[in-house]
């Protein structure tokens, strides 16, 4: 088994094995996770505190879950609650919980870099669950358990990645992680928003939707930000929905047995259909959300287990 | 025992026996949250969610503790967290928590018929902590119990609900119960208070409340929301205590030992006088808050032995 | 061991054995708080209730992790989810929290007394989180905690508070716990923001901060709240950083040894140096904090084990 880190800051630290670890211990999580009785004793004892200062239900829910059945004390700081409203630098609070002997910080913030530079000041583990437009490593993570069920595989695929690419940090930890594991990534996009550089990354670069999805074997949907909507990025919604929204028609290019995706929450009717949405046969989008707790109940066991390893060599050595 | 039920979504769908045996069961409850060490495993293992979509502290509260004493992961979700404000629907948000494997989800939400929405889509147990202005079962089962522990029984008794009828999911729940119990209901409101075709429920119709108490063994107030007083259903505050407020001196129309119930919380001098509304005599508020919590451990636990069966009935048929 | 408190209201109603009997037990919790596996069973199967109707970041998640790591069922009540915004008092908020059976109530509250208030109307244990201008017991116990664990003992020291002493339940709180310990406390503030009749509180009384600094060992800083900044207290926030702010340079007048303590967040720049508050030389800041959720378990388990003793008494007065 590999997985070394002391952090879970971005996939561009993880090697194609790292990844196979955490996605095989997720899926043991996932057989826990349907069970009546869920509950592992992997962090029992342990602090987890999950720093939001930006909202999110999924993924704050999924981490508090993946925390709790793992029988760790978890504890949510919300950015409404925070010394941040009474002018404390983002560092003053890291420090300050720090100081309470968290043993996993989760940490979502609006600024890029935020995750990595708590990690330099705290001595527990910091898993970065989505900072600015850089990475939110569990997603890309969770798409890949997702795939890897669906497809038998998260390899040789060809996978497009629609939507709002330059402003996604799903699409960035997305297409990194897929380009380690060696398959053929296309994002589609208009040019308001695909990312300068998209070719250089290795990637294919379409602004014709119906190209990009020719033969497709997966098609990841991203979700439309609501201030790109009215910021003069896309002319209107409708026209958006017409262009790049995904309907069963548009599907028809891709693969037969490709499979939908979109990291939630939704907006129906602008980036994907919502027929499609619900569609069983096409649509994994409530299994990425179930492997979402899996996936992160692997991270945290994962980094919890170097954490103990770490702390015992540094006693060692403190001995020696 | 009865109570076979998968969710608990309304009186309307409970037999007399289902209520004695929530009764019941929450009696021990009652015992064991007056002890020092309160917990119980009966969900140990199992995860709780809690969506509210609508504030309420009390029976949020309650159902909290409830769940926490029983040994379950319990994890809240206001609405103020929600991906409901991103503009996700309500089914969206119910789909995604499914997908996370919950047993049990607690929903109040502001639409009539929203519990029972979210029960044909998930498949967990759902339990109504109040939709709109349709029911409030466990508001009603632990009005039940308190009056039961009070009156030694829960039939054959006279019960006057007066107040804001109309609007009060409350009041409907407990009407449905009290008369399934073979109960004496009489509703006091006035005219715009009082729903359409209220004498064709079963109960006794009264505008003048001082006719309303006469003899009555249970007098049970109902919360006035500020909205009905600005909105024209009232004359005034003033004017609404005057005629329909619960004081020392109207009181004694009822039994001498008629007890005053209120769901809370209280508009003190609006719809309750604050000296009676203390005396611990004749008003019962503090025994509902606290059988609230017995009542919800037992509904929990129930559901949480229903959803056993079911599933190990589920696996033993997939494997014939 | 002494610390017979039903409540810690505040470091008024203790002697000198209750604080070093606190201080004592919450070393023991220092030490468990610093290995990975945190956790004791001292409040298993109780409930704490934290109810804090002023937003606080630090104390709150401090009480709350406290609390977990003891094994409580703990639970969060912030005022912007309670029913006080509905008109409820906070008498009626608390009664029907009592309702609910918890052993531990702690309480932040912006009216002076909130929290004797509710001690008197509840049957469980309670603890001030802070109540309007008088007190903040835990605060000074952590204080002191930290002084001794520093200076090696909380007696004969030179202590200089320097600030907003006349808003400050810290700056009370502290100084009668040092004055108790037979500490030399002095008050350095601008007149706006000392206390009338400090001088008769057995402290030295200084308006110059460099001469209240002298030969200091330790010198506690207090937070300048933002209200006192717009509202004619001090002249301008230059202005008192440059007369009343620590820094490097100030620093020099008091002993070689001197810590820094801060009960934060922070105003960097306002009343402290950004970088001396960050010197781990000379600055506690963070060992406040840890010594927080140490002194938080230590109170937490006092109280319990006297509520435990006190219900024994009472069911063995009730059986003879």
């Amino acid at each position: 088994m590999t997985f070394r880190a002391r952090h879970l800051l971005g996939i561009e630290h993880l090697s194609p094995e790292d990844i196979r670890t955490v996605l095989d211990l997720a899926e043991s999580y996932v057989s826990l996770n349907r069970r009546t009785i869920k509950h592992s004793d992997a962090l029992a004892g342990m602090t987890q505190i999950n720093m939001f200062f930006e909202p999110s239900t999924r993924t704050q829910a999924s981490f508090e879950l993946a925390g709790k059945r793992l029988g760790a004390d978890v504890m949510n700081m919300g950015v409404a609650q925070s010394s941040v409203k009474k002018g404390e630098t983002l560092i003053d609070t890291a420090l300050t919980l720090n100081a309470m002997h968290p043993d996993l910080l989760v940490v979502r913030h609006p600024a890029s870099g935020a995750a990595e530079l708590l990690a330099q000041k705290v001595n527990c583990a910091v898993i970065n669950a989505g900072d600015g437009r850089h990475e939110h490593p569990t997603q890309a993570l969770l798409d890949a358990l997702t795939i890897r069920r669906k497809k038998g595989r998260i390899q040789r695929l060809t996978i497009a990645i629609c939507g709002d690419i330059a402003h996604s940090r799903v699409a960035r930890s997305n297409l990194i992680l897929l380009g380690k594991m060696e398959n053929r990534v296309r994002l589609i996009a208009p040019p308001t928003l695909m990312p300068a550089g998209a070719a250089d990354l290795g990637c294919e670069v379409y602004h014709d939707m119906r190209e990009g999805l020719r033969d497709a074997d997966v098609v990841m949907m991203l979700r439309l930000q609501k201030e790109r909507m009215d910021g003069g990025f896309i002319p209107s919604e409708r026209e958006y929905y017409h262009r790049y929204g995904l309907d069963a028609e548009k599907l028809k290019l891709a693969r037969p047995d490709a499979i939908v995706m979109h990291p939630g929450p939704m907006n129906r009717g602008v980036e994907i259909d919502g027929e499609l949405a619900d569609d069983i046969n096409r649509s994994v989008i409530q299994e990425q959300v179930e492997m979402g707790v899996a996936v992160r109940m692997a991270c945290l066991d994962l980094l919890a287990r170097n954490l103990r390893a770490d702390r015992g060599r540094q006693a060692a050595g403190e001995m020696a």
